[in-house]
């Protein structure tokens, strides 16, 4: 997009309410945050996009070693047969991978596959690492792209390569591996509400919606502005699937060979679609300050006069010394085009310093999630500034908390779960337990059991009517 | 390594003045630096070792982004026409490519290769992008995985798969463009002298040297404790080769339509291998504080007298709340077996605490880099072993400065280059100018141009005695 392009950025995004598929198009096209790479189904996440990744990154990673994981990184290519090592995990990866079988100039004897998860390479290497019950827990996370050839593709929801983070650990035990899966879970729960203040629902996932080779899968579930609902992060409890495919063996304190449990757990660039879709608003992005590529933006009024841009620079020394990510907008552009890039591109807070607000020793504070205006005193604007990021911080996620309470209903019969997500909800109802009755559910509503409630509030299966095992979240999904 | 392993670490390690070698194997692979993983030429890079690099990543992050560099994230699969579209880089590249030829279970209409460096994608996308002068200049970096398949492999020095970042830049003019060049192989020397004590020689290659699709390329090169040359990184001025091949045009301020220049640049893993060979001794890893995991180790004397397990808490927190990197090995293991482990491992201060030295309010603080120790006042312990670490970063690139000034000579004729390596010399020499003579001193040394010297101060080529154009630094290289 040229900077001299005065047309009205809201006009370029499609309508958030009457075409949502479009407005996410034009909103991650727009906004620079993402480009479509020369192969089908790949994205470039752009300088805007990544500062956003970066920012995500940083606030994991400071969690995950904080709970004792150190990072690692493991090889891209996999041999296909480490795949077939592990039923399950073979039938459900092994239709979406892309395969090397050339390299250096020759014909490879054993086709590779490029990583679509690395349950299968961590489990090898870790047969080989751990030998006794001193070597455990071992607790490793690596940042990595992975591929997954997917034939419907959208920027950061669904891309052939994506990035991500993928922690695997092993454990003497059940219940330290069990523990392991559900503080993990708790983990990225606690980051999606305090970082990009999307209030998630987490719980167990049915054995058709598990991860393939899981003996129990735990998701968060995020609601978007269209209803639908976004699986933001997994947390697998793989038992001793993996231990015993990999022969991952351990002697024990009692002089016994035992296998070991283990756990998986990732979250990708994925978090940043969900970011788009629960906070942005018709005129384009919204962004949570924790992981904003830029906080503020400072736009000077009649930059030309005396005083303002010398101002603005001050101000701008004194935020960033402060900690706060922030830019100083002093192109040749005019300040309702600065207003609408930057509103658009959905930086959290806009400082406009104008010559007659300066001369009475105020700014103003713009504040993108409620775009709403007002005065404060230059004097004290570093602060300001700051316990405005983190008012709008929580009050980001108290909308959108409150938001998805509003969309959250209760449904005893089929025709009441497809009503209820036909309008975009989410519709609990309860479940017997078996799959023809998932299945059909998902056949009449083009719903998918998304995680168990913590409760069952339901008596009865809201398909067959027998004695509900579980109470269910249903949506429509991503 | 068994936790309670109580042999000799010392001997477990190969000789490193008889057999160097040997000797690099040894300690990448038991100190857990790394470890080889299942595809032939692949590597495994354990916690220990990616420490290092995510220590490595946030020093260089951080000079990129103070010289205004943004970093994205472009795809790994790039189609194989992409490379024809320039001439040399597809020759230098194209024969050590992993191609990707099927995928999502069916064969690709046209393979794909994993990345070997990503000129050309990134190439692809800014002709997209870069419209007019006000688009420029375009800084971007990336951190990824990239692949050339090689036939004789070595840890963190020649791998299959390797981490680095690679910034690609494109400006309007020539002189912008070498700018950044020259620049970033600034940048690169910098880092390498202060934060991994490794002094280096920086200057421009040899044609036959210099980057497949390059105008010029410019290296840093670092002496190994063998005498051989490392390639360290390398940055280089592109013209309008890539410009030219895929169309990257800008509307300049007089109205023309311009190919903009483009430069690229990038250090990678290889880096963790310059580190260990540049400072390890006969214990085996000698490891700068500002890159090295734990700057220091605790290590109880006596752990289960009174108060010093207490003691060593208490310093690990002021260490820690100060920003020290440390360790407290509360294992079980005897001191004796800690000093061995941590010394081969390369931590930079050991700190010894033990129940008399504590009575007289002292600690030992032990240094890796001369395995000389010294008492040091308990109440005074935090800032001593912050100026002890600062300390050990200077002398070691000094020590490091000096050893290899002393193995700098010059020659003046092809008998006089061989002697000169064979005894473990960097060899200034002149030379021509022409590849004959630059192909006849590999064949009779095994040497190669690494970079020219800043200054000619030899009047004749040392193969054909006609008239040098440059005084180059000759070297064997790994």
């Amino acid at each position: 997009m040229s900077k001299n392009d005065n047309r009205n950025f809201v006009e370029q995004i499609a309508d958030i309410e009457t075409d949502f598929p479009r407005w996410y198009t034009d909103v991650v096209i727009k906004t620079q945050l993402v480009d479509y790479g020369p192969v089908k189904g790949t994205m470039v996440i752009r300088p805007y996009g990544y500062a956003i990744w970066e920012n995500i990154q940083k606030e994991l990673d400071k969690r995950f070693k904080a709970t004792g994981h150190q990072n690692a990184y493991f090889p891209l290519l996999i041999p296909m047969s480490f795949f077939t090592k592990e039923a399950e995990h073979v039938e459900g990866f092994a239709p979406e991978v892309a395969v090397v079988t050339h390299a250096g100039g020759e014909e490879l004897t054993e086709p590779l596959a490029i990583r679509p998860t690395s349950e299968t390479i961590f489990g090898n290497m870790y047969s080989k690492w751990i030998q006794s019950y001193r070597d455990l827990p071992v607790l490793i996370n690596q940042w990595a792209n992975v591929m997954r050839w997917e034939k419907t593709t959208r920027p950061f929801l669904r891309t052939s390569e994506f990035l991500w983070q993928e922690g695997h650990t092993a454990h003497a035990t059940e219940d330290e591996a069990m523990e392991e899966t559900m503080k993990m879970l708790d983990v990225y729960r606690e980051f999606a509400e305090n970082c990009l203040s999307i209030p998630v629902i987490t719980g167990r996932k049915t054995e058709k919606e598990k991860f393939a080779g899981a003996v129990a899968t735990f998701g968060m579930e995020a609601m978007m502005k269209d209803g639908k609902s976004l699986q933001a992060g997994t947390s697998h409890f793989l038992g001793q699937n993996f231990a015993k495919a990999f022969n991952i063996k351990f002697l024990d304190k009692d002089g016994a060979q035992k296998y070991v449990y283990t756990s998986s757990w990732g979250v990708s660039t994925r978090l940043i679609g969900a970011l788009i879709m629960a906070h942005g608003d018709a005129r384009g992005l919204v962004l949570p300050p924790a992981v904003a590529p830029y906080q503020a933006v400072i736009v000077p009024i009649a930059a030309k006069k005396g005083g303002v841009m010398e101002a603005c620079a001050q101000l701008k020394a004194k935020l960033e010394e402060a900690g706060v990510r922030v830019l100083l907008d002093d192109t040749d552009n005019s300040p309702g085009w600065k207003f609408n890039e930057w509103e658009m591109r959905g930086v959290p807070v806009r400082i406009e310093v104008g010559p007659r607000d300066l001369e009475e020793g105020k700014i103003v504070l713009f504040r993108r999630d409620t775009c709403t205006k007002d005065f404060y005193p230059l004097a004290n604007a570093v602060q300001e500034v700051e316990t405005l990021l983190g008012t709008i911080q929580k009050d980001m996620l108290e909308a959108a908390r409150v938001r998805r309470d509003s969309r959250i209903i209760d449904a005893d019969d089929v025709d009441g779960i497809l009503k209820g997500v036909e309008s975009g909800n989410f519709v609990k109802a309860g479940w017997c337990g078996c799959r023809e009755c998932e299945d059909k559910i998902k056949e009449r509503t083009a719903a998918t059991a998304r995680v168990f409630a913590p409760e069952n509030t339901h008596e009865k299966c809201a398909v067959c009517g027998k004695k509900a095992l579980h109470t269910v979240f249903f949506a429509r999904a991503y």
